[in-house]
């Protein structure tokens, strides 16, 4: 596993962003990991993350369920982005969408970013 | 376009990830912009981004002619990340490749990256 961990490059925080996509092409979150999340996703078969914030490693879904399994992981030319395919349980959100990916704009509409979203869950009756 | 462009939040060296994708849902790339780059891909409907190491903002496609064209932008819920639908031509990988995530590993699989991209030009005949 360190060999896959070796070529990866970090950025000056030791952080790579890792784009969340499920198995029928839907783009569900950007996140960003550290090493030891990297390695612990590759692992456990489950997606961990790093919060800047919050400046902690866990598990995506340890609050509320919505675990995502991992099928593959790939990484870009430059080997500094990750691209991870997922099954998802529940959805993405911490607002309750399946993706983060919620708001759209079309170029050439005036409007602000619409919401586009497909609701899953209740954030209320999940993070209590 | 202010209305879209002042809900987002760019970090501290003014930059944004904007994740690309294709129409059939592949993913291609993580650019980074800064505002300029997210004003100019919205009233062009070509993806411009900024290159951090350049410290430079280009259209993607400039030198290669391998334009994107925008079909729809998405924000996610913290407006911190944008992903980008586009219609392709050529490649959008540098190295000659479709999309930029060539690299694949698979979970339990003890060997490095493997290579699982599909070549669609000689950066040779396209970078002179």
């Amino acid at each position: 596993m360190d060999m896959q961990l070796d070529t990866l490059k970090f950025d000056a925080a030791g952080l790579i962003p890792a784009i969340v996509q499920d198995e029928r092409g839907e783009v569900l979150a950007l996140y960003y990991m550290n090493r030891d999340a990297v390695a612990r996703t590759i692992e456990t078969g489950k997606v961990h993350t790093y919060s800047r914030s919050r400046k902690k490693l866990t598990m995506k879904g340890e609050t509320s369920g919505h675990v995502e399994h991992v099928k593959s992981l790939r990484a870009d030319c430059d080997r500094d982005a990750l691209l991870i395919r997922v099954e998802q349980v529940g959805g993405a959100c911490h607002e309750g969408y399946y993706s983060c990916f919620y708001r759209e704009h079309q170029p050439g509409d005036d409007a602000d970013w619409k919401d586009v979203g497909r609701r899953v869950f209740d954030p209320k009756d999940v993070y209590k």
